[in-house]
């Protein structure tokens, strides 16, 4: 079981934490400072956005740093997943660095859909330009009226009409569909309500400018909504998808899912951890610098225990990850199922509480534009939700453990 | 030692009550809504937000709802800060309520430094105005380059010259000076760094607009401006203050800052529970209403645990509430300084807490626009800092506990 | 809601703190140190225990101070609920303190059935030996095979046989059952397994040593046998008890038993809050005197904000027993059903947690014979399960708090 | 970073377990059940008891599974400390397992500062009946009057006079002290208050019947003696000991000391999670065969997410501990301190936490003697102290963090 780092990997370690720190990390703030200022309003980029993206995307290219989560593929380095997290956690440091290094969410996920399930014209049409970085994509799943945790219970209707499916219904969070790059959306809709519960939903791909596809509002975390990369709320009607369209299969929409989520997943939580690790970074030369009744913070109160915890906790979550990762690497995703709910329950629960505190270390700058502190505890908090709900994950630990005793469901 | 409602305030906190719910929940998100509207930028109120906060403020002084937190004072109800804390809770559970019966933050705090330490011009310029709830004002004391929870660091400037004090320096978090209407400021500055610890600060009232005071910029709260109330960052040049603008006396600013902290913590934690109180009510009807694997989401899981750890986490953080309260009513706020720590670092994490389990609740939802709980949780993270930070106040409670012990300085 | 120290109960609190400190703890070592030491064995006392429980027994009686448990009683003192919880905890602080002044567990709670649901001749018998502590008596509920947080579950079975019922199967857990002065049975049976729900049990009066009682074993808590008290394994094998014997009437036994709880889980409560402050006073005293790396403990690491920490969980704690105890004496302890449970929750949870950080702050000592911690730290984990375990009483909580919004059963 | 289980250990491990299963836990009950009836009191084995472990051991010798712990030596496998962990895990689910393969504390430590600072004379005399398992041995440090974490205060006397030096003060807690087989004392004394800090002490071998030493009393941990191998509180007055007897030379004993505690610790740690594993074990097995209200307890409450935390954490402190063993194999003792301390500091916590669920839902029997669970309870308790207290370790982890960062002592 290595969980180290390889002498393949290392020197992109290397590579990708220099470009963070020194290429990207300087615009990041610019970056967002722009955010609002394009004429046509929110969901869109302005020149300098693009300009700064773009800049930055060409040089990773450039330097052969891109689209490293093909894991295990001759695509792109073939690395493993342990591998990948490595690097994962240096791109989660910083907001905009996955996106520059082609390895960001939803795309990856979306990328491996079509790499895995799709036909032929699906990864001609969408797949190369995706993983050229040139267009982005959504994935179409959670809606309003539902508790999607448990997606059995999705309602959204596709109908089959001739030689096409006619789509009708709601769906909400759908994240980069602000995007005006956003070139493809997967979405997943119920074509049989009374089919068994995991052959109720088929899987469809689409361009998102189909009529009848209306963008309702932007969903808003904590009062921000993300522009221009936007959580959607969205609603359909009567929008033609040509059959041909599905992928796998109508009924298969669940297998396509749960593909589809692993990698995801874990991805969240790789760089949940680099978040973890910038807190508290943050956290020790906030207590070092700064001064309070004579002393450095650092030696006030409990806050060489908060930083002890604090090192533990990450040193734990990432062995987790790792390991999570190397059962991918060996035994597959479908193997891996428990290892990656449980880093899908600790990662994020970790990662709060380690920027929480690197935040009280910092008094009222923590929860200002001052640091990223701010944005990484909101951020933080919405993998709670994503990709399944704690609750979710570790009941699916829970069963796993059980099912080593008993046969019958538990 | 009666902390349940008495007969005098039962009819207050009905009338309250009532009046949050029906009158002034319908208009919270109508007013939150136009924030940004204002052609003069989002500092400034939009026509219909004035409208509503007049008109609800004409409403509650019409029904004689108004200036309840003049506790055992002749001017309101002379009320206790026990039968104050009831009403407070109420106030709590929607943003602009304590505002309209004229009991927000940091106005209170602010009308009792003038009441209990102005002299008789000042009461004239400022303090009937506030009352009536025509103006507002501003506290100015945090700076950026010191921890102010160490209050003896403050290094903001005034120099005696003849006549005047020159002010020179900065100061950020200045909460509600982003507001037009803000027409006082009550100032902490130093005015004799040699002199013993408590005795080099001095506190100075004054009007807002003096030359020489410059907004640098809003400070966010996780990416929030709170426009159009704001907590300002405030750059002093040159700025001439009489000197009969000194409150008390120079250097006894310290003086004036503790006996103005006392009521404003409690004030906090007192609404923190109102919130905490809503988050749970949120959180059971959601629990109860929505459905997944085919039960309600109570059922499911932990949730009766969650649900029941709220219930108590309230029932507690209440109690010592109504205790410290009891106690600045009996014993004055002195001797109920360890108390006011106390109910200072329980109320926001465990309103934290609740929230937090709410939103969890809620699922996507929690997060968004369509709840208060997401503003909530941001806003309780905040009472984590204001007033001083939860290690300052821990200090504090330890310290109590060790002086039956010693005579040493611990 | 007073919640406060009454004239009435003042003295009373004062003298039977004095009684405890001065006359009981210093010969409470002394008393456990006899432990086994008796010639027939570890469940008898030896002549020395005797003479020290008789002393402080008869020195109580003579102060007056005794069987204050009869709240709303006219026997008693007729102290309310509230005042008898400032009494308890001070008992709880040393534990042999409780029986010195005939308020221990389990006799207030069977003798509470006595003056409660009694025929006469019962009362006769055993309730005035109770009340002068001539004999003391068991509760006899709890059964091996099957979770008996359940009690409609329990099996022991008593079937009529003419005038008597025949009485077959185990009992564990039988606190003080191991004392020979034990004189008194409350037994609950299940005389109709096919009754409704909770008609199916029948409460029983008997005397221990009739034929047919076995003692299979002392149960032992965290290996200690806890003689010559004792918490027995029993079997009734074939024992006869006349049907007169029967409390209330057959198929009452559920009654019975939910009266009989109320008080007796609140008492526990009450001297665990004891503990905890015990244990507070004996971490502050430890953290100034003890030395390390050139300062006082206290100085060092965490230990304010530990310090700070349990004064406030112990105030909370305080007062959501008050307040249950409030609710007992104004509504009833069916209404106040809610509140008892949550305090069941909370102290002993609290108490746990301030008795282990007060071991950690006197290092191995704590563990050690030479502090009361250790046996408060394993005593205080078997209230977790005594009276129901906490996941049931959590539950109440939560169904309690969903009652407000649903008719349906939750 | 190879934190799997190798091939070279595999069948080892799988050796371990099956002994330990088959033919040690079926006899751990009957062994201490002996306890307490030897003629001579308890600090001495029964014939019984001396049979059992010797007979485990014959068996143990014979099959090849015996000093596993001479982790990269010639003398034993070899093995790493990565490889020895899997090992130790399964000692430390039966309390003589270590024994009974000659692994346990305090002899492996002991043997170690034989085998690495031990004059020839020394391994002669003590080190081959050590590995041998013919004779045990004890570590002599801790001391009742100064806060031994911070060793640089202890205070016991040794004075050079002539050949000898003379020692004199109190030691306790001075584990296998009782043990009639115990045949060495290593111990440290204060050869020179007024050296610098790390040159005071001095450590010594000898035998434990010098004249002059005495048992004071036992130490009880939770009120259990620990017998027959007891946790001694001793005094020396005037005892002799040659000055050849000094391991290392005089002034040196820290360096000793040093060298000594790191695979200390890490064994226990290693334990510590073989007995989480044991107790989740346990706790599904009750969960799924006890019912309650019409199911079985997994299905109640929040036990699902109980039993996935504890896997969860269990995982995680394996993977810590781990990689803590790698550290030492790879970069040594000595940079692998902070991740030891890490261990040293979760490994306990996380046991605990994960014992004291199991025990919840085992209800009362959890506390009893009839599971394991109790005793492993009290047990791990203990490891919070031993070796050092949780606190000192976190400011070990957290001064380790901040070096990173700064030159000046933190």
């Amino acid at each position: 079981m290595d969980l180290g780092v390889t002498e393949k990997v290392r020197p992109l370690i290397d590579a990708v934490r220099q470009m963070v720190e020194e290429d990207i990390a300087p615009l990041d703030a610019e970056f967002h400072g722009e955010v609002g200022k394009h004429p046509d309003g929110r969901f869109a980029h302005t020149d300098r956005q693009l300009e700064i993206l773009n800049g930055l995307k060409a040089k990773a290219r450039e330097r052969g740093l891109w689209n490293f989560w093909l894991t295990d593929s001759e695509r792109g380095y073939g690395l493993t997943t342990v591998e990948y997290a490595y690097l994962a956690e240096e791109m989660g440091k910083v907001s905009i660095a996955a996106e520059v290094f082609n390895c960001n969410a939803p795309d990856t996920g979306n990328m491996e859909v079509l790499e895995r399930y799709g036909a032929d014209w699906m990864k001609e049409r969408w797949l190369g330009r995706l993983l050229e970085g040139e267009i982005r994509s959504a994935y179409v799943m959670t809606e309003p009226d539902t508790a999607s945790s448990d997606a059995a219970q999705l309602v959204f209707e596709a109908k089959r009409d001739g030689e096409d499916y006619v789509l009708n219904g709601e769906k909400w969070w759908i994240s980069g569909a602000g995007d005006p790059r956003c070139g493809l959306y997967i979405l997943m809709a119920c074509t049989d309500p009374d089919a068994p519960k995991h052959q109720r939903h088929t899987m469809f791909v689409m361009d998102p400018d189909l009529p009848g596809i209306e963008v309702l509002r932007p969903m808003k975390v904590f009062g921000a909504d993300d522009a221009p990369h936007g959580h959607m709320h969205l609603r359909f009607t009567d929008v033609r998808v040509p059959a041909k369209n599905v992928v796998l299969g109508e009924g298969r929409g669940f297998e396509v899912a749960q593909g589809r989520l692993g990698p995801g997943r874990i991805h969240h939580c790789m760089r949940a951890i680099g978040q973890a690790e910038k807190a508290l970074d943050l956290m020790c030369r906030r207590g070092l610098a700064r001064e309070a009744f004579g002393k450095p913070l650092v030696e006030l109160g409990a806050n060489y225990d908060i930083i002890a915890n604090a090192r533990m906790e990450i040193e734990m979550a990432r062995l987790l990850c790792l390991k999570a990762a190397w059962m991918m690497d060996t035994a597959g995703v479908r193997a891996a199922q428990p290892w990656i709910s449980q880093i899908k329950v600790v990662a994020p629960l970790m990662a709060g509480r380690v920027v929480d505190e690197a935040m009280q270390m910092h008094g009222a700058a923590g929860i200002s534009q001052d640091t990223d502190l701010a944005s990484m505890w909101t951020h933080i908090r919405t993998l709670r939700f994503a990709d399944g709900p704690d609750a979710v994950h570790r009941r699916q630990v829970a069963r796993a453990e059980l099912r080593k005793y008993t046969q019958r469901e538990v």
